[in-house]
């Protein structure tokens, strides 16, 4: 069956810069839209400023894996939507969150920590390095490549242990980061990766597109409904507990 | 130098069940924080009903290690001390949540999941296994220990794969449950370990007190102000990054 | 493309036990043979009186997967076959060692450690939990099932944490056991799944079977030669490397 | 109680390169005893010429952590002695292994993986990064630290995923590598620790031995024999298996 994928993109940035809108004509979200589109996806996207950020029950309820862009407007995400993203996720949603979306507050959710960590804006090289290559979003990834000008993302990093570590990003003035990271969270999985900034065409890189595409493949739900992670009383069965 | 530990309480159950006050006359905390004061730590206690939950900002500042114990009225736990207690963990302050804690605000924020579990209450047997025996948390203890009477938690719980996984439960009932669990968060270290039922002499049990005391040993903060885990620019420091 | 799995059993305990024989007229590699091709596999079997254990070079380049089976006799493999295996599992082979394979040479070498357990064999009932709904070889799998007569595996056992902890086995005796377990070695993925004692129907358990196929493909290998872990100097790429 | 720490050292380049004799006159396991003695262990010494390499079953017996420099001879250390060192470990000696020990045969057979790795001499800049502040080895060490000539070391390394991952290195030639990584196994815990080039006054840098001290006090046994990781029947313990 062919994976649904939803692309959701805080979107302000298209708006107000020229620079921005003229690198990305159909905004963040259309170029990735398109560039997994073009691994066999069904995709859709959807942005902050659409009636419930575009994500109806509806769409939530229709969506295999979630990808999530956000950097200036955090704060105007409502509550009772990242809550709903937050429940789908539990309950088998895949999500992929990308670059600046370490600070949103459905990262941050997930995550139970504070996704702090240093960045430096000056154009320098990233060179994203793999580090588990048994890993299927490593599938057919070189062990290393190279972005020309990228946006610096620094540890320490203020996320939990990750589940797996696939990437971890150089960068030419001196830092490192753990650019490629997996957590399992209740029945869903969750993807962070970290190249993306708004002003570079990191979004049109055929390797950074395939690690996307990747992550959707490892994100996508399992086994439909046949575990529920609930709160429940539980009874006996086919066990004799006896008093001694 | 000597670990503080504050042990909170929900202490609610203790002024209402005759039965519970009759066998924690000093409240599930007098119990915990007498059988930690025998292991060598400086310890006092806090409840719900305090002002601020006996959580103000000093006795946060001044604690190394949280103990958490609540149940019926996590509710009642206002959000603003959820938020501080949130943010000693991840400037450094250990946490050990127990038992019916899994439900807690602060442990589900800390976690980015649910908490779901199963349970029953027959008072059935537990046998609780080591399965990491080179643990710190292990230090000390059998390989196995039966808790006569317990409330049988189980799995799937709602938690993230554990950072390290110490003990799996097994009750007589048929279940297991990962019952002894470590994460890392930020600079803190939070450890979850299951038993405890208010209406079950647990806390008097010298090897469950032992491996609480482990816990705080573990989760005590290291280093001091080294390291800060801050969203922050960060400037080029010793490496000349040409243009090309 | 279809995954090529083989399926290497000891094949002793076959010919010189009448009752294992009539319960596994084709061999323990017969029944999982077969239960694998139900779910679209090619399979093949290799055993351990076969010349090279039916494991010639060939044989190996030609498996995405092996999954091994053996118990009185790992003595008996040749320890140049047992390193032809290791090397095409860090290679890329999936590996899914079974039951008393535990102490096999590959599965002891693949780990580091000692792959020691307790055990009993009176035909107790098993009841194997999920521990992590969110892992693909849970796919479509319940949240536990019971295995009515089974030999028991206790803790702890001589394995190094997982990579990911899949399932955890109950036993009416009073012992549990991380029965599944992922493990990521070089390229390759091993999956280590406890169930299957030879005296027992274990092995046309549809869930049993359903979740070996599960690790067949989570096991099968990714990209194929994008990445190689080599000991090797790496030259300047990209990269000014300046006296200062 | 003190710990007590044997350094292993090769102990040949002293011997035949009259710089790096210049540089460690009391070679490099000189040098790190003397730095680990001021951090109050109790040191001694062990070098691959001596008899039973300095590791008799007496010396092993009263080690509490092993550390382990190797990198022109490993295959001069005797199988033998490399299988006592391991069974220690699994009982519960700490083990720290050193920079090229990477490819010793006893850090290959704990890990259960090639070791491979990249590596490039031009006596370029590294700067270790720390990735979880939280761990006990990042005790009262910085965010970061530059070690000014190193020897690069660059992924993919092959080793398992460490159960934590403590430090990251950033090399001015375009690699990062994970430079501070534990694992369990059994009841030993294993640090790995990549900086300490023959070449560079690395062993004589503070927060290189305040690295390596914390290690040792991380790696130090816990409990004693409570817990033994056996193969062995296991007898039904207070539980009552009734036939239905």
């Amino acid at each position: 069956m062919t994976l649904r994928v939803t692309i959701w993109n805080e979107g302000r940035h298209e708006k107000t810069n020229a620079a921005i809108a003229a690198l990305y004509p159909n905004g963040l979200h259309g170029a990735i839209a398109e560039g997994l589109r073009a691994h066999g996806y069904d995709t859709r996207t959807a942005t902050l400023d659409e009636p419930e950020h575009g994500l109806t029950d509806d769409v939530l309820a229709t969506t295999d894996v979630l990808t999530w862009w956000g950097h200036i407007a955090h704060g105007d995400v409502q509550d009772e939507i990242v809550e709903k993203v937050f429940q789908r996720v539990l309950n088998g949603m895949g999500l992929i969150v990308l670059h600046s979306g370490h600070f949103s507050k459905i990262f941050k959710k997930l995550m139970g920590t504070s996704g702090n960590l240093k960045w430096r804006e000056i154009g320098e090289k990233e060179r994203v390095w793999c580090v588990n290559p048994a890993h299927p979003i490593a599938d057919g990834i070189p062990d290393h490549f190279d972005i020309e000008r990228s946006e610096m993302y620094g540890e320490p990093f203020g996320i939990p242990e990750p589940d797996s570590l696939v990437f971890v990003s150089w960068y030419q003035g001196g830092e490192v980061f753990r650019s490629g990271a997996c957590f399992y969270r209740g029945l869903g999985k969750v993807f962070y990766f970290s190249p993306g900034h708004e002003t570079y065409p990191i979004y049109y890189h055929p390797t950074v597109l395939k690690i996307i595409a990747n992550g959707v493949k490892w994100a996508a739900p399992t086994a439909g409904p046949a575990i529920e992670v609930a709160n429940r009383p539980q009874p006996l069965e086919n066990i004799v507990v006896k008093a001694e």
